[in-house]
């Protein structure tokens, strides 16, 4: 009864409509894209239409000691916004006004416009947003500020947080902030707005942020190589990467390849053990010297096939082939999707020890990864209708970013730590830094409403 | 009598001579280049020369209580390691290793190297590590991550911490964490590294660096350009800013022109009211587009002389000549130095207000700047023997501040707060930002050892 009562508080409080509790629409509001299998169930989902409703219904949480769960366009894969039994769901997804600078080169945006949707809207304006999940689609700018998200060109780019000047946040006691601003350079206080991109919602609730710009990317030229071995392919990687930063690097393996060429029929080689897509984007006669360089590591790493091209389009086709990767190999089953990332050279230690992992479980595991940057997502393809093959395919996920920590590498490069993921923080960190972490958390979150049960 | 016997306690936890208290050597470390009439006498200096050296002492200042002010080469401006009375002042001066990966493309220090060392010592490896304080000869690599520097080139390349993947620190009870590490991306727990940059040893003392590290810099093509006024030259920046990222883009205002011709004799133009020297390092053809961008944007707005050059030993004489800048107006009278910056629109306005300040304080005020990404320093000159002039220069000096901040800019665009600017914290950030950063510093240092009157 009390539970009633207090939503109506909260329905008083908010904009019209805001508050859903309609169960079959709650329901597409309780997991994310990682399925979180424990994901509860939501009193009611927020969806905010403005600061004043998220201030509005943080404080109402606050009141009521009830959990909110901040959500973008629930695309992530680690369940960092898995809906909790008896919180509130807050989506951002309505709040989607921009403002371009083309003076400043900022962007001020609201955290529900998709990733494409700000690209293009700078692009109006002859300025570029660089970050780029393959997800970019589907995936909100808040969310992306919210789990740091890398993409693509991120090899030479950066990731999100090289991108985010400053935010406002509506603070777990309903308080409004700006942290940051539109200034190039800040070095005043603490960086707490550093801090904030990749809290994935523990800290604070991002209502807007500022996003610094580049000039648009010159266009870039493509080089494609098909390799015998996975190894081979992970030693070229590096040996490009010794010489040049390109503006893409990203690798598939034979299943990967080959779900892909099902869907896509563009003519990838279905024998191929390993692909990389290799970019250019230095300007002028610069790219060609990469060009050469990249086709040089190709070749003395025994690549069968090398094709290179500057026509963007035909370049945009092999992208288009690698962000396919992953929803065409989850036509095979269900997938358990990793993130694990390593320091460069010990790649090809990492992608022969999940080899060893896939066969020792024997499970599929197919592995595509951001190769420039060391972050890999393998992906654990299991039937769901076989109970015994689920229980393999966690325990491969487990021993996957054990091997990873082994190697001094992370468990998330760029998907976060959300609630599938958190077991194995500590191994990552260590006990000390896990301390700290929470302290933090505990002097912005006292009470613990804001998204409990993600990262810690 | 107490502080006696554990000052032996400290002598015994630490290497041999790491302690020392004689009263010239200490004398040394009291200030730093804010020359802070406020500093006060500490207790010792601690000349740690290994982690376990800084730890140590730490553990020993908990444990009595005592507060610890780190310090790397005492170059800041804001009096950051003005030592405080009764105090420990540890250095990391003597720690000075330097480990460079050529595979991973990333250096482990020190934080006593002083950044030039750490750029010839990656050199060696052809690689290049790019942020680049005017300072770069004098200050320690330590420094730069504790308070985030900027430099000439971070127009282009960013700043201090867009370069830094991971540290070690001596936490305020002693304990040594590992956070982040030589991944290029790493989204797991929350971004506790960024935190670390630039918060000024209140947090932590900052006893490793994991830098990441770029290709070397293509060589610069250089433009300089005189300007009758002041004005003409900010609005030159914008018309060049608008539409390509410069590698450095600089300005000098005519005091300070005089002041480094003095010096230097290289025949700079002493009539000019404002002078910028812009680079552009594009590779091949690229460059000669992005100079041609730039000559005619000095020269629509009505530049006198334009003069540009592909010889990189010509163009470092232009750097040289704007790195003199500071040293040379210092030697007018005693430097009250600004570090504020605005959104780049508002630099014209920025540079005029300043020069409605210095006339109407009656005060010599000269502008120097990083103008490319609207950070300026204004150098307010006053006689020390005239404690009225001095009197009228610290009214400048504040509102100077308060202009920034009404221009919706930043006290500190790179020296950070320190002990001088920290009262001007609150009017920029707000009290409830300064509410949570008091709670992030109390959940890190609850007692208040490290650096205890610095930023807050
Ligand atoms: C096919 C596919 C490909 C992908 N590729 C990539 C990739 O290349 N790189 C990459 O980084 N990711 C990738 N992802 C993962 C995902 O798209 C990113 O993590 C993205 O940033 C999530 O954005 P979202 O809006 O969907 O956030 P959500 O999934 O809704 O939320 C993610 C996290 O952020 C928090 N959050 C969301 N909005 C806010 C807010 N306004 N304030 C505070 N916290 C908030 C949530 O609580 C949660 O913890 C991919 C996903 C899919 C399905
Ligand atoms: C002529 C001149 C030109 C300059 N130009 C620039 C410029 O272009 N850009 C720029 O950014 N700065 C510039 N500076 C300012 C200064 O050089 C920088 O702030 C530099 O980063 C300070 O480094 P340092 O080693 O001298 O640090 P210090 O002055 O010793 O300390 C600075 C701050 O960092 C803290 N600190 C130092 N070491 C550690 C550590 N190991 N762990 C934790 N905290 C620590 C101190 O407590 C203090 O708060 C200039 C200074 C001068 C004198």
């Amino acid at each position: 009864m009390t539970a009633t009562i207090a939503l109506d508080d909260l329905i008083a409080a908010l904009s019209d409509g805001a508050v859903v509790t309609d169960p079959d629409i709650v329901a597409g509001y309780r997991q994310d894209r990682a399925l979180d299998p424990d994901a509860g169930t939501p009193l009611a989902v927020v969806r905010a239409t403005s600061t004043d409703d998220v201030a509005a219904a943080v404080r109402w949480c606050a009141r009521n000691h009830v959990a909110v769960v901040p959500r973008g366009a629930g695309t992530g894969l680690s369940g960092g916004s898995s809906a909790v039994d008896g919180a509130i769901v807050l989506t951002t997804e309505k709040m989607r006004h921009i403002h371009v600078d083309p003076v400043m080169r900022t962007a001020t945006v609201q955290p529900g416009l998709l990733n494409a949707e700000v690209k293009a809207a700078v692009a109006e304006h002859g300025l570029w947003y660089p970050p780029d999940p393959s997800s970019f689609e589907i995936c909100s700018i808040g969310g992306n500020a919210a789990t740091n998200a890398g993409g693509l060109c991120c090899v030479k780019y950066g990731v999100t947080t090289d991108y985010v000047l400053g935010m406002e946040v509506v603070l777990a006691d309903g308080r409004v902030v700006q942290l940051g601003g539109p200034r190039l350079k800040d070095s005043a206080g603490l960086s707490l707005v550093k801090l904030f991109v990749g809290s994935e919602g523990t800290l604070g609730i991002i209502t807007e942020l500022t996003l610094r710009l580049l000039p648009p990317q010159p266009p870039a030229c493509t080089v494609v190589g098909s390799f015998a071995s996975v190894h081979d392919a992970t030693e070229a990687v590096l040996a490009i990467t010794n010489r040049i930063r390109p503006a893409m690097l990203e690798f598939m393996d034979s299943v990967a390849i080959n779900a892909v060429e099902d869907q896509l029929k563009m003519g990838l080689d279905r024998d191929a053990g390993a692909l990389l897509v290799a970019q250019s984007d230095a300007p002028g006669a610069a790219a060609a010297e990469e060009i050469a360089i990249i086709v040089e590591a190709f070749e003395s790493h025994r690549a069968s096939e090398v094709f290179s091209t500057d026509d963007p389009a035909e370049g945009e086709a092999f992208t288009v082939a690698r962000r396919m990767a992953i929803p065409a190999v989850e036509k095979k089953g269900t997938l358990l999707l990793e993130d694990v990332g390593v320091p460069l050279p010990s790649l090809p230690a990492l992608v022969d020890g999940i080899a060893a992992i896939a066969e020792n479980r024997d499970v599929m595991i197919s592995v595509i990864a951001h190769a420039g940057d060391g972050n890999t997502h393998p992906l654990i393809v299991v039937d769901p209708d076989d109970p015994d093959q689920r229980a393999r395919g966690d325990v491969a996920f487990g021993e996957i970013m054990d091997l990873a920590i082994a190697l001094g590498g992370t468990i998330t490069g760029e998907h976060g730590t959300g609630r599938m993921k958190k077991a194995w923080l500590p191994n990552q960190v260590g006990e000390d830094v896990m301390d700290i972490s929470r302290k933090v958390k505990a002097a912005l979150d006292p009470d613990g409403i804001l998204n409990p049960g993600a990262m810690f």
